[in-house]
């Protein structure tokens, strides 16, 4: 299996970015990517209960239709808390996609990040759609790939290539990053791509375990988004031995694993205004949830993130943290170490001897540019 | 009822503030208060899973004995994390000051507030006791309201008079605040103390009631601590007909719970870094637990916190807090208000549209100046 940080689609996939001035500043904005064979989907939004439009259309096309052939996302705002004119701006950017790639609306998938509560100017969308179909090629994933990024400093991609039988299959994905703490939105967007032929099965379930164990395990200042979603899109077109169960699904497991993996530690390493890269391993707990929870609850507390900004070692706003979450934990049976504050990457390991279970998270510093950034971004 | 912010300490209660060394700057670390006639006690502890060795020792005190005579309490060192040692230490505490009271250890409670995992020097406690207790006076509150601060700029009390039936009533609060984002400690701190006659249920109920709705409802930066106590002491002094049940009992709980609101708001008004004292209101929630939660997941989003220190109206980073609860709500149904963010104090409602129940939640705003006080705090 080979993976490297450069986004790659794979056969039959084609992609597109323009500026259609959503953005004020002119930059790249709306991106379309567009499956030649009709695709199989899988998706994960967000748990958050305020939902914006883009999820609540995707949903809905997501039980009308088997089969995909595009994802239309743009930037710069978030369509949500935007009421029936939301919806309507969503149902619309899937239909002035479909058109001219003549297939059903009901076969695009739509995403946004960008704003809250700011109307989508729709007619900019209709405007720009002719030059964003024109684009459309593989190497077109260059624009598409910027054109979802609101504050990200860096693209966040990376594709694995590995074989099924005798056949080669790609895995491509790209993300928008930050999400969580970034200052015009609320959104953590990713997009993967693949080749493989493999059963809704093996696809959706391989995309719960890679998300649960990599995307769910970052955070940045615990702010959970209304747009967050992971779409996935499989075209059949490596024309591999159909994937179900066995070898080939672990290998395509282990390989989205480690696509969701970079893009989750590429969106933390580009969080806003940090200076470190923290790494939480979380050992003996019972479950990998629980082992979840108390590594997130380390990560998401405010006196654990100025103290590493700080390169303060302090043993006891781990503690305090842990012993938040509820979870029946014995001061005697907790060992915590931590590598030297003084580098950028930070590594905590936290044993809590209760189980066999174990979960690693990773997060970053809380720091003034942070704030700097979240205060002033009007 | 008159209310006045100055600790005036109820009839038969005295105490005393020494600076035994503990703290390093030479400042009032050690205090004492004592009640004459023997007193009951209603206490409440940090959910908090790792608690500190003397709430392990003040609730072993408290399945002990029914009346108490003292709490003896220290800043600078929170005993906790600490092990065996740090029971034995906070049982050394109790023992220290029961002896020159000639009261038995079980009825003194201990509190300590500071640094957690380091331990405690009872050497300096014992040296500092004879002049603690040399101390102890009516006037004394003034060193022992001070004595228990950490990074605390101004000292927390209130105190309120009453009558039931023909006698006046006294009820007066200390506390030190800031506790959960402070950089030395992990504590929050209360103690009041009441002259009142009272039965043990009415006393312990009123202090659920008023805890519940005050200290349980300020949040700095969510960090929950491993010391947080607020401890009363009720001795009847003065001599009023026994609060059990009907009216007196409505005025003794209203009087509590304003000077538990009083000292909880202080403690917000002085969180480290703060520029913005907020309170949040949440109505038309199904429960006052619920409308608890919605608020406090706003009060503890760094967006919203910085959205404020930046004077950024950002109604995004409200409803995003509200839907990451879990809590089923519809964006149809919320109704926001901001007030000024200009001033010092920020006002938000919230409405759910969900039922009749409602809470109020204070915090500040989170800006550079709490980062770098607990970055650099070595």
């Amino acid at each position: 299996m080979k993976i490297f940080k450069k986004a790659v689609l794979p056969k039959g996939f084609e992609a597109s970015g323009v500026a259609s001035g959503i953005k004020r500043s002119g930059k790249l904005d709306l991106a379309l990517f567009h499956s030649l064979p009709p695709a199989m989907a899988s998706c994960k939004f967000t748990a958050n209960k305020i939902q914006a439009a883009p999820l609540w259309i995707s949903r809905l096309h997501l039980k009308q239709s088997a089969r995909f052939r595009a994802i239309i996302a743009n930037s710069g705002n978030a369509n949500c808390f935007n009421g029936r004119a939301g919806l309507l701006a969503a149902k619309s950017m899937a239909e002035l996609a479909a058109r001219p790639l003549g297939v059903k609306p009901s076969a695009v998938l739509v995403a946004s990040t960008g704003i809250i509560g700011k109307r989508m100017p729709v007619a900019k969308i209709k405007t720009a759609m002719p030059g964003l179909i024109k684009g459309l090629s593989s190497a077109g994933i260059a624009k598409a790939k910027t054109a979802i990024m609101t504050t990200d400093t860096f693209s966040k991609e990376v594709s694995a290539v590995f074989n099924i039988g005798n056949r080669k299959v790609t895995l491509c994905g790209v993300a928008k990053g930050a999400g969580m703490i970034a200052p015009n939105m609320a959104t953590m967007l990713a997009f993967i791509f693949t080749d493989a032929s493999i059963t809704q099965k093996a696809l959706d379930s391989s995309l719960t375990d890679g998300v649960g164990h990599t995307f769910n395990c970052i955070t940045v200042d615990g702010c959970m988004s209304t747009n967050d979603s992971v779409m996935m899109l499989a075209n059949g077109a490596a024309g591999n031995l159909l994937i179900d169960k066995g070898r080939s699904e672990r290998t395509f497991r282990r390989a989205l694993h480690e696509v969701c993996l970079e893009l989750a530690k590429e969106i933390v390493k580009d969080a806003e205004g940090a200076s470190k890269f923290i790494q939480i391993r979380v050992l003996q707990a019972k479950s990998f949830e629980e082992a979840r929870k108390l590594g997130l609850a380390v990560a998401n507390s405010n006196l654990f993130k100025t103290a590493v900004y700080g390169e303060n070692p302090n043993f006891g706003r781990i503690v305090s943290a842990l012993g938040g979450t509820g979870i029946d934990l014995k001061e005697e049976d907790l060992k915590i170490r931590v590598s030297s504050l003084k580098k950028r990457e930070v590594f905590v390991d936290i044993s809590v001897s209760r189980g066999r279970a174990s979960a690693t998270i990773f997060t970053s510093d809380l720091t003034p540019e942070y704030i700097k950034i979240n205060a002033e971004y009007n």
